[in-house]
C-alpha cells in the first residue's frame, strides 16, 4: 500500500488531498485547503503556505507526492505569483525526502475522467465518485485529490510495465 | 549599522550578496552564486537552492533581505520556473524571521546607476565602484549586490523621512 499526497498550489488557495492506493483500490484519507491572508506580504504568505504544508505532510506521512503543472494562460505577473506557490509546493515534500511527481493538467483529466478535455465540474464529480468520503470544501481540494489519483494510476502502470519487463 | 542580504533568484543561478550600511557608508561582506544541477529534477533543484540559501543566511545573519522583482518578458513556462526560484528566495529569509523587501528592476538600476534605463554592464561597473572588494564571479552576484545597495538607499530615505516627520 502506498500513501500519496496530491497538491494543487496557489498563493491564495492551495488544495491538498491524501489517498492510499493498494493495486487499483483507492481510499480517501483526508483533504483540505490552505488559505493565505491576502493582506499579508507575499513572503509572509509563502511562509504560511510552507509551514502549513510542512505540518500536514509530517502528519500524514505520505510515501510519495504529486503536484499538478498548472496551466499558464494569464499575464506574466500572475504566472510569476503562481510560480512562487508552486515552487513551495514542489519544495516542501522534498524537504522531508518524499519524491515529488509532476503531471500536466490534461494528463490529470485523462486519468480521472477519461478525456483531457474534461471540465473542472467533471473532474470534481469523478473525484467524488472515486472517493465518496472526500470533503471537497473547495474545488482546489478536488484538483489536489485528482492529481493524487492520477499519480496512483501512473505508478501502477509503471510497476506493471517494470514487472512485465522483468518477466520477459 | 545594518547588514543586508541581496538575492537575485534563478533556477540555474541564484546570485547573493551581503553588505553592511552605516548611514550612507556601504561595505562589502561577501557575495557569490548558488548553481543548481540542471540534470536534477526541479523539486531537487529547489531543495538545493533552499538548503544553500538557508545555510548562508544563517551564516551571515543579515538583519534584512532584499529581492529583485525580475522582469518578465519570456514565455509562460520560463516565467513559471523563474517563479519557483523567486518563491524560494522570498521564503527562506522569512523562515529565519528576516524581513524581505522587493524592488523592481528599474528601481534597482535607478538606485545604483542613477537611471532606470541602465544596462547590466553599467550596473556591474557601479557595483564594483561602490564595493571594490566584491568578487562578482557572475553577473548574478552583481545583481544581488545591486538590490542590497538599493535597499540600503531606500531604508535610509525612509528613516530620514520618519525622523523628519517626528521632528516636525
Amino acid at each position: 500500500m502506498v500513501r500519496i499526497l496530491g497538491i494543487d498550489p496557489g498563493l491564495r488557495f492551495t488544495g491538498w488531498g491524501v489517498i492510499t492506493a493498494q493495486g487499483n483500490r483507492l481510499s480517501h484519507v483526508a483533504d483540505g485547503v490552505i488559505a493565505t491572508d491576502s493582506a499579508l506580504s507575499v513572503p509572509e504568505r509563502l511562509r504560511h503556505l510552507h509551514d502549513a504544508l510542512l505540518e500536514l505532510t509530517r502528519n500524514f506521512a505520505p510515501d510519495e507526492a504529486a503536484v499538478e503543472e498548472t496551466y499558464v494562460n494569464r499575464n506574466g505577473a500572475a504566472t510569476l505569483k503562481l510560480g512562487y506557490a508552486r515552487g513551495v509546493g514542489l519544495l516542501v515534500p522534498m524537504l522531508l525526502d518524499i519524491p515529488v511527481a509532476e503531471y500536466g493538467a490534461k494528463t490529470v483529466k485523462r486519468a480521472v475522467v477519461g478525456t483531457g478535455a474534461a471540465t473542472k465540474e467533471q473532474v470534481s464529480m469523478m473525484v467524488r465518485r472515486i472517493l465518496p468520503t472526500a470533503l471537497l470544501r473547495r474545488a482546489d481540494a478536488a484538483d489536489a485529490l485528482a492529481v493524487a489519483i492520477c499519480h496512483a494510476h501512473h505508478r501502477a502502470s509503471a510497476a506493471h510495465i517494470a514487472n512485465a519487463t522483468r518477466m520477459a
